[in-house]
């Protein structure tokens, strides 16, 4: 397939340089202001090549910029799939949503990894996929590596309960250190902020935004799987989520909840009907007590009991991973 | 989708059952030796419907046959995917293999619960898929309903270089049991018999037999997808797998791990090269030491590290959500 990867950040690069692994082609590049499109013509067979992987991801590392076209020629060029990678953004999710709808309108498919327009825009995303040829596809949005979005899908909504889960590696690393060391929470958080492992601004990890976009995401998969006409189904946004972040959590909570056997991580839920983010104490040893900046998610169906799946939730390359598998399921 | 469900046991029941609940039809079951076949009319609407799901399993439970039939009738109807739910045989993998062939020679689809013809004849098999129009999926094979085969699918097998796991739910209780209560294994077995987790006859659970013909299919899948070629694809069979059972797993062996903080598990693992199954030294609060009957599957991938994921690996129900979800990906 060949790709259009909007969006150079860790994870539009990681796509840029796995395409090639995975049997795809990358024939344009953008990121906010810049684009490098593939002419189409050089393979030495006569046949159409696209970009260089490695000159595009070293040029945006040296200069800040993948190439001299602009980003609208990206998103005219003839490629098959669309890659949405750019910031999650909320409310409209612009310009997230109008890069997946300009690439529907001219029947092509798009897979994303940015949460904004599956988070916010559900609705609209599924209106402007019926009146196309193309899909959509959003593994990547949820859990990083992990295929929770593939595996609601193929046990289907209507038969899909609940979904909960670990789902901000942060979050769950700062929660794993404190029980840990017996350590509060600004002095791990300094730990993660060292580590790359929280931003400078963390909070969007550390107050369950980031968990509450993901259960949004799961919340419209499990809503809209579960009727046949779309008009039907409820739609959720990020308002219609109950959050509550890990700032709060004092050491001695940890210290408590250790005493019984337990410790405390930042739970998200959806159902068909609810969305809920919030610190809630665990067995220390269950299986919902992953560790560091591990995920899990959690699936509870109807004639298959529960099924649990971790493995590491962000990342460039575990994200890439993750929107290839998509595009490899569109081919 | 209309269905062909070849097997009426547990799973084929359950695929019976269920079936309609995913918006399939049922058009033919058949037993060792009986059949019923739905003749095409009679909807409300005018419309084709197929048997009567309550009416056959009842019909199977009362009097052990299914209708009037002959099998080759379910064999010729009009379906769109075949079932293959007859016991798991092993060697030429008969009747099942024919079974399949004779779908895919109608240019018509195959969904297998029954591991004979993927672990014994995978290179036959993806020779008469090659000659088809129609496909072959085989999630039920492995792991009930843990989606194992599809997960490594979509990382795609290339990128998985090893698929490790508790695959056996009666050899999991039994040494489960076996560490909680300090018994021997031939204590616990005839419990695990009481309970019905284990057989009359247990060798096919308990020598490793069981977990070894998955972990055949998964290396199968793993080096076919590594080659564009499948004549360049090593083909595995039982005979490949390296097996030692749980029988010789002795009391004491668990009470020793146990001082160290570790339990036996039996492990199977399947890379491109190697199949082996055998007791090992696990973690006992670790990701791999699931309960009771419990499997877990964890996948290395080259990219995005180390997947886990647990659930129910048997049962009726079970085993026919992966069925129906195959079913549900070949649409």
């Amino acid at each position: 397939m060949r790709l259009a990867v909007i969006g150079a950040g860790a994870v539009g690069r990681s796509v840029v340089e796995l395409a090639g692994e995975h049997g795809h082609e990358v024939v344009a590049v953008a990121d906010s202001s810049t684009a490098v499109v593939a002419d189409g013509t050089g393979g030495s067979g006569g046949e159409a090549v696209g970009v260089d992987p490695d000159a595009v991801v070293a040029r945006k590392a040296e200069r800040g910029i993948v190439g001299d076209d602009d980003p609208a020629d990206a998103l005219a060029a003839d490629y098959d799939v669309l890659v949405e990678a750019t910031p999650t953004t909320l409310g409209d999710a612009e310009p997230g949503f109008s890069h997946v709808t300009t690439a529907l309108e001219r029947d092509r498919h798009a897979v994303l990894a940015n949460k904004g327009p599956v988070a916010e825009r559900y609705g609209d995303l599924r209106a402007a996929v019926g009146d196309s040829d193309g899909e959509i596809r959003f593994e990547a949005t949820v859990g990083g590596a992990i295929p929770a979005v593939s595996t609601v899908e193929d046990i289907e909504p209507g038969h899909v309960t609940a979904v909960r889960g670990v789902l901000n590696g942060t979050a769950n690393f700062i929660l794993t250190r404190m029980a840990a060391e017996g350590l509060d929470y600004d002095h791990v958080l300094a730990e993660a902020q060292d580590l790359g492992v929280a931003e400078a601004d963390p909070s969007f990890d550390v107050d369950g935004t980031d968990a509450a976009l993901k259960c949004v995401i799961l919340a419209n998969v499990l809503s809209f799987g579960a009727v046949d006409d779309p008009a039907d189904a409820r739609e959720f946004t990020l308002e219609d989520a109950d959050v509550s972040g890990i700032r709060d959590v004092p050491g001695s909570a940890l210290r408590l909840a250790a005493e019984d056997g337990r410790t405390v991580r930042l739970i998200g839920e959806a159902t068909g009907e609810t969305v809920r983010v919030a610190p809630r104490l665990v067995p220390e040893n269950g299986t919902l007590a992953v560790s560091g900046t591990q995920n899990i998610v959690q699936i509870e169906t109807s004639h298959a009991g529960r099924l649990n799946i971790s493995g590491r939730g962000a990342g460039g390359p575990e994200t890439a991973s993750a929107v290839l598998g998509d595009v490899g399921r569109l081919e």
